[in-house]
């Protein structure tokens, strides 16, 4: 049997260690290393150009022939026991990819013409994110700035969540201060979602360059965007006890400016 | 100590047994109860006069005062130990409604003019269903149907997700063929949200009674909807493997047919 065909079967094994380190985003932003478990996600990735350093497989489990191309790396058959060792969400599909994480500076992002921006602020949950990262690809969102976040992007809750459109759609992770100076070198017009403003959204001219500021459901917009914000806008609700979550409100928020767009 | 001031604290008491069968679908539709957990569903069923048959509660957790009104039954105190056995989400906030469901007769329903309805079809996870008519209460719509839904309306995980719209929409379990009838004896028109459709539902005119059929991410809507549909529309996304979940689609469709309809 050669090396190629040997399959990794004990969870003392150092690649075991070196993949349960990217679980966590500690291990995740030391390595520049991240996990990829889903096959849409991992399809995706591929299309765009994302290195994969590593692929480990099941060939019981792991039907699928993956496109390999430049981009992958070193694959591995492991054990099912190694598999559901390493998984981070109890991986059905077979395999677990280690990717390299790309440096994404958003001082080098080209913008379109007219660009539609969604700034979520000091949002916490993954999931969450991961979910409006799904929203915004599929409404042609030019690029979404995650401001004053406390996780990274390659958190795998995320990477699912987004079905993945965190690596189809220009996702930047920065500071509030720097999301404002870059919107405003590039005379983006910055409007807040709130549930206080007197113009619904239907009401605002979304033809020029608009940056869409999210709060949390809990807490609404910072400070620090509600200061700099050039207007603000509500989406109309049946009762003043309901609300939208984040992604719905960024889809209705941005469908409205396309409908506007639209010739 | 009198009786009322006795606090249930034996997991063995049929009261635990109780509340435990309606955790299940079963439990709840033999019995016709069911279970509220969140502060804010309770408000909202409350508001809307469902019957609160028993309130178990430990008072070391459950520091608000709840507005008994009429309908409010039994108050019973509850040791940490049962209210943690007897809760579906871990409870928080510090108790369990036991509540008396309604039978809600679709024929009895006394449509608005020119209705906004919203059809389920086959929808099955009740946190989906939940997060659906969360955002359909929130747009105004004026029914939902959940056409062959395998489930209750009464599962915790949908009332929660609902955040109480469960309550406060009208919401009604039924079989396709009496949802298709009751539409057509309402001359109501069919809409099959669809990726295949021609039009888009910017192109759409909304101005007339339409109920918006909304099938499931992985199977689309079914040969029943969309035999009888008189019409079809998409919401355009950004590229071909963009999808939207149900949620969003809902408010994105029903944001459109308000927009189209303000004065």
């Amino acid at each position: 049997m050669s090396a190629a065909d040997k399959t990794l079967t004990s969870i003392a094994n150092p690649l075991v260690k070196e993949v349960l380190r990217l679980h966590g985003k500690q291990g995740r932003l030391e390595t520049g290393l991240f996990l990829i478990e889903g096959r849409r996600e991992l399809d995706i990735a591929a299309q765009r150009g994302v290195e994969i350093v590593r692929f480990l497989y099941n060939p019981e489990k792991c039907s699928f022939s993956v496109n390999l191309g430049q981009n992958f790396g070193e694959k591995i058959k492991v054990s099912n026991r190694v598999l559901e060792r390493i998984s981070y969400r109890g991986s059905t599909e077979g395999f677990i990819a280690v990717a390299k994480a790309r440096q994404k500076d958003l001082r080098a992002f080209k913008l379109p013409a007219s660009p539609l921006i969604v700034v979520l602020d000091k949002l916490e949950k993954p999931g969450n994110i991961g979910a409006i990262l799904r929203t915004a690809a599929a409404a042609g969102i030019d690029a979404v700035l995650l401001s004053d976040t406390p996780g990274d992007l390659y958190n795998p809750n995320l990477i699912r969540a987004s079905l993945g459109a965190i690596f189809s759609l220009p996702v930047f992770n920065v500071s509030a201060n720097e999301a404002l100076n870059w919107l405003n070198s590039h005379k983006i017009k910055i409007i807040t979602a709130s549930p206080y403003a007197k113009k619904t959204h239907f009401d605002y001219d979304f033809s020029a360059s608009a940056a869409l500021i999210i709060g949390s459901e809990a807490d609404g917009v910072s400070e620090i965007w509600a200061k700099n914000a050039a207007d603000s806008v509500l989406i109309p609700m049946s009762s003043a006890v309901d609300s939208l979550n984040a992604s719905v409100s960024v889809a209705v928020l941005i469908y409205e400016a396309l409908r506007q767009r639209r010739k």
